[in-house]
């Protein structure tokens, strides 16, 4: 089995905090110029690692290693949320180097551009799959301050590159760590975590119109408060949702908007953001049909009028099974009784490269469940021990 | 009686209206270049009327009547809200025009600045009442844009110029007329108010502090979510408040944010505006008390914690019984049974009049109820009329 460096890996974690770094967490944002110059540190240790690194056109670096024979992908991503934490994505990067050190031509190291995303939905990780249209990129603008994507991509150097794309038949498949953001195994004294599935996320934008007016001269009787509407439907998401809701399923309103929005004015319009996560389809399906079912019973009662569109809504993946499983016996063998297997609330690079390779992650603890804020950690034993699994787990793949 | 003439008075309003015409409605903020404009407009008509104007360094525009003896103050506001309606503050201005010219020697004509609050509460009548300082002045920015006040009464031409103030002795009282703005009248047929109060306004601030965490890792047993703790509160009061409130109470959530507003994110803070309105300081309190019970509530259901604080609170002010018997006669010899007393649900200067000298208002019907929009409108025989009547009203205060 190979050995890694617990050290060597620590001290490359430790150095890619360094870009960014805010008090005890990091600033890294796609495109930043502290984003752009850790890629270009990225391609040089690379190179160390004797791979052929490649600084692609949306950002995607990708380390492909010599020669022939059967490879494995393995990454994750190295930007940031704003103002959050230091391992999140970089952790899966550095474990990916790591292998490729320890694996010598079997592996190829990805940080996939702006999982995050601050421009888009999966924006690397969909390129390099062939999803992502010269249009889609046109389009897109920081969803913080609006620039457009084409403008930061020129400012990063990265205009008028080639992007990168899948190799038909190169690789056995495509494994990803990354810490695990809730509190599961943290709670439970467990190390390792085996994802069987990355849920699925649908969001829906529910708006209600009612009749602007002024809040001192129209009576109680007559009005047509489109906030009152949509907190009676909020309140209604929230009583009945867990009827049609699975153990694990989780929604969330995390916005809300009344219009014009100002203490003296009825709001004529109202706006609320509903995402639903699970891994099953048939329980997203269920939670859909509640959704808007209380959408119709709101148009019914009146005086608003409520209306319900699907803004977002991506497949629940399954991961393999043969991965899973050669994670689970390099667990053992590390972390006896330690690890156990579970679906990831978040989405993850690895539903994209699942649609075309087989796909597989492994969770190390977050200490507290905490995540996207600079508090972010996990113990040093843990981080060494999960890129020691995960190479194990990588070794016996490419054996196959 | 003095006998207004309507011809004049409707050519007046079309004028005035001309000044920043949005549509059917108006555009004219509190110094901006067209409401500068505006405002030398009227202290022309003014000196036409024999009165002797002043533009004060609030922007004030004051009508002085030469003379001995006993005057009326009479006025209202010439700016709008922003791209509002025609009549609003600006019928009232002009009515007190008109009865200067009826009435002469008798009436001092007042344009308050900023009723709309673009930069403040009441900031034209309350410096005429001696109750705003320099720094009030100082620390006073656009609500929309955030220009400072001193930039923009510099921009306005104003900076530097002395402020009016009451003087002591000079009034019988103040006489306002205003659009009604609700459809009480309208509804009913019927061409006159009367009003007997202008209504208290209490404002609150509720912020609900939770836990900011990923939308997708924590379960839903874990969550601290303030925008669910808030929307619970939100339907609570709207269930309870109707048990402690007044038939002519009303209660307004104007504003909803949840914070940081993603999609993705469980709000750690959500914040939101309560505002009630009742003429009768009691209820009120009873109001108030039920809004603090259920801040009282939530923090003892958790997982959230909840805040209340007062950030508004007016005074309910009672219009002078002696001039409101006045504006009755009046209505009552011009249009008969067609008229009704009924109190302002909507703020007004009368309300900071009424602290120094008695005050009355009179309302004209608002089509449809629809005020602050350019569908605003009334009748011109219903805006003839009511000059009319509060011609007499004045004339007979006068003799008084």
């Amino acid at each position: 089995m190979p050995q890694i460096d617990g050290a060597r890996l620590l001290a490359d974690l430790h150095r890619l905090r360094d870009f960014g770094r805010f008090e005890t967490g990091v600033h890294r944002p796609t495109y930043s110029d502290v984003d752009m110059r850790s890629r270009h540190w990225l391609t040089e240790r690379m190179t160390e690692a004797g791979l052929t690194p490649d600084l692609d056109g949306i950002g995607n670096v990708i380390g492909r290693a010599p020669g022939p024979g059967p490879k494995l992908l393995v990454g994750s991503h190295t930007e940031t949320q704003n103002y959050a934490g230091w391992l999140d994505g970089a952790l899966g990067v550095m474990y990916a180097l790591e292998l490729a050190r320890v694996l010598p031509g079997q592996i190829d190291v990805a940080a996939w551009a702006d999982e995050e995303g601050h421009f888009g939905a999966f924006l690397g990780s969909r390129s390099f799959v062939r999803e992502v249209e010269e249009a889609e990129i046109d389009a897109a603008r920081n969803a913080h301050n609006g620039t457009p994507m084409r403008t930061a991509l020129a400012e990063a150097g990265l205009a008028g590159r080639h992007r990168s794309h899948v190799e038909p038949g190169r690789y056995r498949g495509y494994l990803e760590a990354h810490i695990e953001q809730g509190d599961e195994l943290d709670s439970t004294g467990k190390k390792l975590g085996i994802v069987t599935s990355i849920v699925g996320i649908w969001t829906f934008s529910v708006v209600f119109h009612g009749i602007q007016n002024h809040a001192g001269t129209t009576r109680m009787a007559i009005r047509k408060d489109a906030g009152v509407a949509l907190v009676n439907y909020c309140a209604a998401i929230q009583r009945h949702m867990p009827e049609v809701a699975a153990p694990r399923s989780v929604w969330t309103v995390g916005r809300i908007a009344l219009v014009p929005g100002a203490a003296s004015i009825i709001p004529g319009r109202a706006e609320m953001l509903l995402q639903m996560r699970d891994a099953d389809p048939d329980v997203l399906a269920r939670m859909e049909a509640l959704a808007h079912r209380l959408v119709a019973e709101a148009n019914a009662a009146g005086p608003c009028r409520a209306e319900i569109e699907c803004v977002f809504r991506s497949t629940p993946k399954l991961m393999s099974l043969a991965f899973q499983d050669a994670l689970e016996r390099a667990a053992e063998r590390h972390a006896p009784g330690l690890h156990q297997r579970m679906p990831s609330g978040a989405g993850h690079d690895a539903q994209i490269l699942a649609k075309v390779m087989p796909s597989a992650m492994l969770f190390v603890p977050s200490i507290g469940g905490i995540s996207h804020h600079i508090a972010e950690d996990t113990e040093e034993a843990d981080i060494v021990l999960g890129c020691q699994v995960l190479a194990d787990a990588a070794a016996e793949i490419l054996r196959g």
